[in-house]
């Protein structure tokens, strides 16, 4: 496989894309987070979501620590090719770090922002070695 | 309402955050976009998602030509506070500038990005003035 699909992306100046995790069950969207290059082709050869960590500055193979890896079931790309929305399998249903089956667990509500979702595993369980 | 809920939002040193717009009929994800404080302050107040036209440089009333509105349903942050998700009706089920309902019509298939969806409206017939 050559890679000119990799080149079909619009990576910005940094190198980096928007990645939209959604789960291919619940249609939820579980994250957002960011590609580069390399990222992009480990997703595809390995079949698990791998992003660029911008804090760690490193490739970051989601679930390597918590065991809550994000199997691959389609990779789609948006009209400007500058996002990708990634349908995945979410290992253990907990794709935030809070232990919450969604990052997205705030809700705007009269003014203010409201957790509305549960955690579900306490993150202490989930990132002890 | 004061505006401290504009505040917990960590907007990037451009002062910009990526949205997701979901259909809340569908579950899909229609876009990915922008918006700055201004855009999200808007989009509160009239209930229609206004982004920021990066390419642009100004407000964008999502709609304001194809008459594609979005109405909001809800809106979500994550646990980051740097991404926004919000669920959406999509007026004429037509997110796309393409025509599309969805930005997201190109999926990644042995090794190429083939287009699954179907246009449903020519582009020429919606932005015609």
């Amino acid at each position: 496989m050559n890679d000119s699909w990799l080149n079909k992306v619009n990576w910005a100046a940094d190198g980096l894309v928007p990645v939209v995790a959604q789960d291919t069950a619940s249609g939820r969207v579980l994250t957002v987070a960011w590609m580069n290059r390399e990222a992009l082709a480990k997703t595809v050869s390995s079949g698990e979501v791998h992003y660029w960590s911008r804090s760690r500055k490193k490739l970051w193979h989601k679930g390597e620590e918590s065991g809550h890896v994000q199997k691959v079931k389609s990779i789609r790309l948006d009209c400007d090719e500058d996002v990708l929305l990634i349908e995945v399998e979410q290992a253990g249903g907990i794709a935030c770090h809070t232990g919450r089956e969604s990052c997205f667990f705030q809700r705007f509500e009269d003014g203010k922002w409201v957790v509305t979702d549960p955690v579900l595993k306490d993150p202490k369980d989930i990132y002890r070695k």
